[in-house]
């Protein structure tokens, strides 16, 4: 068999067995096949596609290019949730809590960012003594005993999912369904979980533009989990504004906090809520959504899903005082209102433009090397849809850079202001299964 | 300027500007763009192509991006030829010495072959004595002394084509008429000529498989040309069968010599005069492609163009004894008969298929580093359209080697025979100005 043989058949359209796959995967994973070829094929793909069966199979080779992991030692239902990444999405520290609160258990791997905020991982560093470098058994102890662990990656999972996106992202082959599609399920059902619920978000601040591309990269992986055995669901949710009001790495953690305290905004509560019945009816803990929503909805308000947060703050060495009382997280040294230039409604808030301003001030990272900030960042007073007067404080920056004049400008024009009444954004607007 | 976007405006269908398309030919030339970065755009251009303006750019670039020949100091009309490849092609054999001696000027520069049989070179050095390695002053004064020199390339021409093109061979991206013009027409224009005949070969022998696609490569190219301000021709030729009767180096050599001796192989001297006339006419020599063709009979006739070749194997250090006598060209050891084993008429004579045989028994290179046996090949007795009955002699075999059974076999397959009767076919379609 020879690569270039299996480029040609992908670039005349024809489909790729599994034998071309496997012999792709292993030999990109193990260096026999060079990047100017994989290059090639992934372009290639680009243009024609894959279908169901090729994206199963290409899912199936990557996941075992590597190790995977085998959570059987953790007793009763995992699950773990994914999201296509957005501007302000502290989702993981709300769901997580709340899901586990109900007695499913979340076994989460997950990353760091580049670009805009931190990732999940960098949210959680941000209180005080928290660590996500755990080994295996003591993060598989920890799930067991208290229901929930959210920890870097251990082992090495999908390496060759690893090498193809370093490779796509320089190749211009990032932009492909079945490409995104099987990175992430790969990742995903590596993982080990029992269920896996996709958040796949659309609009100006996310990796698919509009809905309908949305839809088609849920059902992809949906699919994919379907050929492998996998319960796997998605919703489609908007990020033509940040999600929330925080954004920036405490300030995010603050959020997630008044949140599970009850008062949280009303996207993130909904968002948090329906995903979480839905992983409630997933592990099988309830038989309906509506059963599902009411549970953790009695969770917030009895507080056992932010005593949930408390001990495993707690029990991956973090300071459970700063989740009771958020005032002590340490502030940024200024704190500057952005005010409105003028008078209409709210039509969007670029949630690229203001995660790139937010960046800017610290709380993201532009290369790996990149220290974060943890104090910077943007809190929203407005949302797509307020009504807003000429002076009115549209949001307030974060900052420990005294002169941040050219940022606060990019912030205040990632708000785009009409003058027509708008309603307004739903946040999740179907849900694939 | 980063080659990531100019490989996703490409892959996004938008036209390349003279800054991106400089950028990629010389970054890639020094080696500071990677191939998996020129591979992803290669494929990019496979399936979006590129405009007029676009390839002439690319050429213009790739023309530029190592050394030109200058051939001013040699006096009158220097005329150049290219084939794009077939099998039992000994036209610049013939074609050299013929239009060099009606007083044009011939500086050609040619290539070894990979596969099949040998190219120019390899078959020019089947004569003994012949070099083809010749500095440049003493190539210019050759020409200008007898008007024809066929010699290997000096200097490096081209550069950014040479990695180009061993990178397309491994990627999949060969199939592409923007990318094949470009690397043709600007190792063709750096070469030095005033005038640029194209024998774009079409069918089952050659590389483009219709007169479609032929058509439009060589279009392309005489568009790259005129936009250079090159004169530039084509002819659209067929190869759903050899060209000539002989396959093989010198036994191709013999063929040519024959033709000069005006009995040559009808389909082998229509190619040759009528690419000749419209060289003439291309160098100002005669008025019209008739008049051309006449005076290149008559060079046949008097055996003027012989004597050229002559001239030129002497100027090369070759011995021209065996010009006039080609009876002593060495033989090969074994001579088979190849019979039909059936009655019919031939349909096609696949040329890739008799081409692979006759490399198969030495008379081409499967790798860089074999060895030609130049002895060994194939001469046809019959032609498409040719009636044959069972047990005729469909070509014979010339082998060094006793045992060749198998090749054998692969030799009578490549005849393809039908019931229905046919016509012999054309040499030449089309001309392409």
């Amino acid at each position: 068999m020879r690569m270039v043989d299996i480029i040609i058949k992908k670039k005349e359209n024809k489909e790729l067995t599994r034998e071309e796959i496997s012999f792709f995967v292993k030999g990109f994973t193990n260096g026999s096949i060079p990047d100017y070829q994989a290059s090639a094929l992934a372009m290639a793909i680009c243009f024609n596609g894959m279908n169901k069966k090729e994206i199963g199979i290409l899912t199936d080779e990557m996941l075992h290019s590597g190790d995977t992991i085998d959570l059987s030692s953790i007793e009763g239902k995992k699950v773990d949730k994914h999201s296509t990444g957005g501007v302000g999405d502290k989702t993981s520290l709300v769901l997580g809590p709340l899901v586990a609160s109900c007695g499913v258990k979340l076994a989460k791997m997950s990353g760091r960012g580049l670009g805009h905020t931190g990732g999940t991982l960098d949210k959680l560093e941000s209180i005080p003594g928290v660590t996500i470098d755990i080994e295996k058994d003591r993060f598989f102890k920890q799930v067991n005993d208290i229901g929930i662990a959210i920890v870097g990656q251990t082992g090495s999972l999908v390496p060759c999912d690893k090498k193809l996106y370093a490779l796509r992202d320089v190749t211009g082959t990032v932009n492909s369904i079945p490409l995104i599609a099987s990175s992430i399920m790969s990742k995903k059902l590596a993982s080990g979980s029992d269920t896996i619920l996709l958040d796949v978000k659309f609009g100006s601040g996310a990796f698919m533009k509009d809905l309908d591309s949305a839809r088609e990269l849920a059902r992809t992986m949906v699919d994919i989990g379907d050929e492998l055995n996998r319960d796997t669901r998605a919703i489609l949710t908007d990020m033509n504004q940040p999600l929330g009001l925080a954004i920036g790495n405490s300030l995010e953690v603050i959020e997630a906090i008044n949140t599970l305290n009850g008062h949280g905004p009303s996207d993130l509560v909904e968002l948090c809520v329906s995903a979480g019945a839905i992983m409630l009816v997933q592990a099988g803990r309830v038989k309906t959504i509506e059963e599902g929503k009411e549970l953790l909805e009695e969770n917030i308000n009895n507080k056992s899903a932010l005593n949930k947060l408390c001990e495993m703050v707690e029990a991956q060495g973090g300071d459970a005082s700063y989740i009771k009382d958020p005032s002590k997280f340490e502030k940024a040294k200024y704190i500057i209102d952005v005010k409105s230039n003028k008078d209409g409604y709210i039509k969007e808030i670029n949630a690229l433009e203001i995660g790139e301003a937010a960046m800017k001030l610290g709380a993201g990272r532009a290369t790996k090397e990149d220290i974060i900030d943890f104090a910077t960042g943007i809190v929203l007073e407005k949302k797509v849809g307020s009504k807003v007067n000429k002076g009115d404080t549209l949001c307030k920056v974060y900052s420990n850079k005294e002169h941040v004049e050219s940022i606060l400008l990019e912030v205040v024009e990632s708000f785009k202001i009409t003058n027509e009444e708008l309603k307004t954004l739903p946040i999740i607007y179907e849900i694939v299964e």
